[in-house]
């Protein structure tokens, strides 16, 4: 059984995507369209977490990444129910007990305020706790062919630009195309579904249109996930985390053009790459300077 | 006296990028630049409130500027001490006597636990109280100029990529340049450069490499500048709140070309743009997905 894009974006939904009306540079009236946006306060049984900017399609994904990303929630807690209330922009993750977090939250509380310094702490701490699958493979061919289904898909960002893009692969198959105005969004929405899912991470690979930022890392890293590929560029400390966790860390990957950065024992290189056609004009994405 | 560049982005400081090497798809050895990132954790005098990754390049513009936007501080407020802790990667900011914020927060605290959400609402307050000058103008002409002096001047975006700028403008003069690994953060230092200069926003124009997302319209609103340009696009909330405050707002702005979706009174379009040439190669910026 081949999964691919059991999840991919629809740029033709009514509520992602509205069109306005502006003017352009003679003066003119124009009509373009442009990514919805609407936030979600998200709370973990009574304890409100973060209000959060999203496109807002897939929330209860977003609220459960989320959690999992920011160590608020671990892989093994279970979830008893998610409440959304729409009007509001309010979702609800409820667990049976209160949950760690929760705990270690109101002993910080009590001595010291709000504990936005401990949540970055638990991070490091988790990151630092994580073993990632060493004979996971990548080979170029199906980083060429992801590269390129990927950018030919239908997405906001094709209709509306302006928006974020991430996609977990198995092979050369994007299985899992999100995309939120927050690149971390995105990101988020993908941990969500894997835990609803119970997916694996040893065998994939996880593509993003995002700087290879420590942030983007760090996540990659918590979810498991042993491949990391961009077409942006990297900064010093995602590169200095990658190597120290082992991850493989592909940035600046364009067209036939890549470099790879940490992890490089698991790439195969069996793609001829004088004979890869250069991305063709009309679905080359623009390098992201995004945060 | 013409005020230009008075703060600008020095690529060859050392503490800012780093080379790296990898392999490149035919498996050869390759060194590249990237920038530098580090964690800095800012305390309000008692009150822990986040940890940033940033370039580490003008910690106290920051440290204020975040405070600022996030309505933490108010612009009459006054700041007795900033103390940098560099090898902890902690600053703090102290005022003579405790800020309306904190006293809010501990009373949230008591009740409720974190006040994550109360931030949120506050800066949502702040952004309603703004009435934005409505005899500012932008002339077409001085938009080309901008973009030309920005698109050219040396940057770290320019040597090692992965990162984004934001620049303060008057007329057709870049004032201040600042570039992070995150968005928001160079929005931040610029809001911390103008509070300690005591800088008027009136007659200012607000450049940005990041999209023109509903986080961006608030924070440029806030700091009080009426005109905010961007290379790249927008988001339908974060046009609907340009046109809520009165602001300008320009966007997909590359060459000769732009998209004004609010505010266009402001707007002279003295520009000849049959002459105008298209942006050169070499200096052409990739457009941006960011966050």
């Amino acid at each position: 059984m081949t999964r691919e894009f059991m999840i991919r974006p629809d740029p033709s939904a009514p509520n992602l995507s509205t069109a306005v009306t502006g003017r352009d540079q003679d003066g003119n009236p124009v009509e373009t369209r442009v990514v919805t946006e609407k936030p979600l306060t998200l709370f973990l049984n009574r304890q409100e977490i973060v209000t959060m900017m999203t496109i807002g399609d897939h929330p209860d994904l977003l609220a459960v990444g989320y959690l999992l990303n920011q160590n608020m929630l671990k892989r093994g807690d279970t979830i008893s129910a998610i409440d959304h209330d729409e009007d509001l922009g309010v979702i609800v993750v409820r667990t049976p007990a209160e949950t760690n977090y929760e705990a270690k939250l109101q002993k910080k509380v009590r001595t010291s305020g709000c504990a936005q310094g401990t949540v970055f702490g638990d991070v490091i701490d988790s990151f630092e706790g994580v073993k990632l699958a060493s004979n996971s493979r990548l080979k170029t061919s199906w980083l060429y062919a992801l590269t390129r289904k990927i950018n030919t898909a239908p997405s906001l960002y094709l209709e509306a630009g302006a928006i974020h893009g991430c996609v977990l692969c198995e092979e050369d198959r994007p299985l899992v195309y999100m995309e939120d105005v927050g690149r971390h969004n995105a990101v988020d929405k993908v941990a969500g579904w894997m835990f609803r899912e119970n997916e694996p991470a040893d065998n994939k690979i996880f593509y993003t249109t995002g700087r290879l930022t420590s942030e983007m890392v760090i996540k990659t890293v918590m979810m498991g996930i042993p491949i990391l590929v961009s077409r942006s560029g990297f900064t010093a400390w995602g590169v200095e985390l990658a190597r120290k966790s082992g991850l493989t860390l592909i940035g600046r990957a364009r067209g036939k053009r890549f470099i790879v950065l940490s992890g490089e024992e698991r790439i195969e290189f069996d793609a001829d790459t004088g004979y890869e056609p250069d991305e063709d004009h009309k679905h080359r994405r623009k390098g992201s300077r995004d945060d």
